[in-house]
């Protein structure tokens, strides 16, 4: 059985999903939003990185995925994400795993079966997929979905180690 | 007397510098510069994390302040450099510690007079101002520079405080 937490970075919300995945079953464990709140940059990286730690220590996963980033928005906005997506990988990173990274598209073709569905289908998709879970809001639904298309790389690594 | 940390942000090389303010007077206290190695992403943000952890334990500062991001360049080196920055951010956050945040232009108006000068004016100008400052190199030149920015800073707030 492996435990896989799955991350949507972002300063001002940050998704998270934990599942769980024994052979090709999945399993809904947690899910969630962080607020890194009002105040200065250094108080909001600081706050996402004390939730998540704690996070991380609540739930103790065995791999971990993060969104690849858009890059081809506006500087200041790729800035703040990016600054927000290096203390969300440290977590991981800090416990020694290894981060995966799925660009947006692959995780919904993943999940969805194409790579331009929308956040309700997504939605749809990680209920669907992973009974009983009931996605804190669209970040969280990411987050998971992440989780999920991290897994599935997993299974197709062993699968490809067994042939 | 104020000990100020100054961060020139990178995820290949951070500079950093720590100097000591008393009154008018700028002493410099050490200098290097830390490279993230070869590796994944997670592990080149957590080994920058930790050697910047070190740097802080030891010299314990009172303040700290990071140079403001260019984000006019490219998507993908913008957000390298902001995954660097947020994990720079972090340490002193962890801490408590406000960050001041200056542009790289007024770092160079504050240190050597004009906003466009170059690395060797910067450098020449840290030596002359912090004897006995020999700069790692250029990053922690920069560093350095970036710390006299906030003590001037600080000695102005103080100044207006007792006016």
């Amino acid at each position: 059985m492996t435990r896989v937490l799955g991350i949507d970075p972002g300063l001002r919300c940050l998704g998270w999903g934990v599942i769980e995945q024994e052979g090709s079953r999945l399993r809904h464990v947690a899910n969630g939003q962080i607020l890194s709140g009002v105040g200065t940059l250094a108080a909001r990286l600081s706050s996402l990185h004390m939730q998540l730690t704690a996070i991380f220590a609540e739930f103790r996963p065995d791999e971990a995925a993060i969104e690849k980033t858009f890059v081809n928005r506006d500087g200041a906005g790729t800035l703040k994400l990016g600054q927000a997506r290096g203390v969300a990988i440290l977590v991981p990173a800090q416990a020694g795993i290894e981060v995966g990274e799925y660009s947006p598209n692959s995780v919904k073709k993943c999940v969805v079966g194409v790579g331009h569905a929308d956040k309700r289908q997504v939605d749809h998709m990680v209920r669907m997929q992973l009974p009983g879970a009931e996605p804190a809001g669209p970040d969280a639904a990411d987050a998971l979905a992440i989780a999920m298309c991290h897994a599935f790389h997993l299974q197709g690594l062993r699968a490809r180690a067994r042939a």
